[in-house]
């Protein structure tokens, strides 16, 4: 960084003084929370709607890359993916809590703008944050999310596709992969040569993507204000082919989907073949989209064939099908998973 | 370890392949829950009553040293030091998630005796594991839980004690600090000479505070059945010296306990002389008791002065008094909080 900036060591504040100055920075404004940060528990008041409870963690080094990634948009990310898991149950969140594990490199600034990201999260999604953890981490940045939300309307699981049904998609896919791939590309360039200046703004839509999810709020709104229910519905955190076996495994069933049918964008689709990737792949299994997967009856058809945020990419058949993609080529290729796996890698 | 150990490798199961193993290790039987791990979120059903929410992370070679903590222990402790805060608000907990960051160094046998712990203490206080995390870390085990529960009859705050409310805390005091005191000479010893064996056989209460800590349902329990309400409550995590504090800055009142009202059992006593530690001091600020420190108003006395696991240590006063300490000697003392603060630890 250029700029002096002002360095607040943490260990001169102590727990107690980083969690009150991290309360500060939080203003709930959830009608359903009754007491936010600063008691042994939070306090939600209750509702006659299922409840629906979400966790993710995020490590340091597996996960993320502070390298590139900026605190604050690892913040708004690290909820919005939480969050995604609950509208993915046909559910609004409305409460969240951030536990985290932080070595003495970081300074009381550095947590600070990592909260910025996490308070503007919960502020664009109506969600409050009312608790958490605060601890010391002999190495790196551990982040844990909890998220709570109250069912929409149903509840939807993964395991109600029926045959026939349609299998759509929100949004676009591997825009989140491609930007990433991009974000190494330039990190190494950099790291070869730190007076090189990285090329990111021919890029903008995947590096949004990859840095800057949104969970697909507005879809469950419009499920409810048209009284859609799907049958079966998650996010796609893995990449889609990941995503639709769960899908298929969980609810007995086969599918077909249509490799030219599958929602790219251009930006997306032009930088993954600068990069000698197939779009295609990088759809099926790039991951971090966070867009939705979901099948639904085909009486349900008219009402969302012309909005403009849901593709149909197949159709869901019976078990002994199989998962299959129709490709460009007319051929039939089976759906295999390569979600990206941590626990690959080594101590 | 002497015998002959089957170790399955993480990498080779995946992280699909360990969730799965997870999951049959766990059964659910809280009548509120409507689907456990295995969607995008645990649904869990609706209450008018408030719901409660509370999270905890651990980090290994900050919160837990696995050379002397059992796995199997560390996972009951986990959760146990969760459902107490749920406790603390007199409620009752009734569903978890377990988030964890570990490392190649782990096996999949490694994980299910840490899920033994977990799936024990579920049981014993009837709480259902309804989803998690599992991702790699660079190093080490980090565990986060978040428990969700249900208020029981009233919430109770920490800002609830008033002027001549008595100050009482459950069980007794300091036996964890001195457990841990004698785990840590004992490993001590044994990194010197790897042929000695430790001497832990005269330790059994205080090892036990330390390895195992109960959250105290069973006060809770009491309260119900015998319609009383603290006017404020917490948990003894930091020591009844930074919890006395809490509750007075929250409360804005002060208060005056007795030395010798502390409720410290023998063998605490006993081993904290031995290691030439102040029995008052470990009670004070040794932390990791999890009893409850409440209050309530005078009129409840007769309903809590026959019962055994409670202790009048002193009352509340008016906020300019201070928080204070009649020692043994008659000396007033004003207490200070000396818990440990796990931030103060360098990267």
């Amino acid at each position: 960084m250029s700029k002096e900036e002002k360095r607040t060591e943490l260990s001169d504040l102590g727990e107690f003084g980083l969690i009150k100055e991290i309360a500060e920075t939080v203003s709930n404004s959830n009608k359903k929370t009754v007491k936010g940060i600063g008691d042994d528990a939070a306090v939600i008041s209750g509702s006659k709607k299922n409840t629906l409870l979400s966790t993710d963690m995020l490590v340091e080094g597996i996960h993320f890359n502070l390298a590139y990634c900026p605190l604050k948009h690892l913040g708004y990310k690290a909820v919005a993916v939480n969050l995604s898991d609950i509208y993915a149950m046909n559910a609004i969140p409305s409460h969240i809590t951030v536990s985290m594990a932080l070595s003495n490199r970081f300074s009381l600034e550095a947590i600070k703008e990592l909260y910025e990201g996490i308070n503007l999260a919960c502020e664009t999604y109506g969600v409050d944050l009312v608790g958490g953890d605060t601890t010391s981490s002999p190495t790196g940045l551990i982040i844990s999310i909890t998220a709570v939300g109250e069912s929409n309307n149903e509840t939807v699981y993964r395991n109600g596709a029926k045959e026939y049904d349609l299998l759509c998609v929100s949004g676009d896919l591997g825009g989140a992969y491609v930007g990433l791939q991009i974000l190494e590309r330039e990190h190494t360039v950099f790291k070869g040569n730190d007076q090189a200046q990285p090329e990111l703004s021919q890029y903008p839509y995947v590096l949004e993507r990859q840095l800057k999810p949104e969970p697909r709020k507005d879809i469950i709104e419009f499920f409810n204000k048209e009284n859609i229910l799907p049958s079966s519905m998650i996010d796609i955190s893995d990449g889609l082919a990941s995503e639709i076996l769960h899908i298929c495994e969980q609810s007995q069933v086969g599918c077909t989907i249509y490799e030219e049918r599958l929602p790219i964008d251009q930006e997306t689709y032009k930088t993954a073949e600068e990069l000698n990737l197939s779009p295609t792949i990088c759809a099926l299994n790039g991951g971090e989209d966070y867009e939705l997967l979901f099948t639904m009856s085909l009486k349900e058809y008219d009402k969302i064939k012309d909005y403009n945020g849901i593709t149909i990419i197949g159709h869901i058949t019976d078990k002994n099908s199989g998962a299959n993609m129709v490709s460009s080529g007319e051929t039939v290729i089976p759906i295999t998973a390569q979600g990206w796996d941590a626990l690959l890698r080594k101590d």
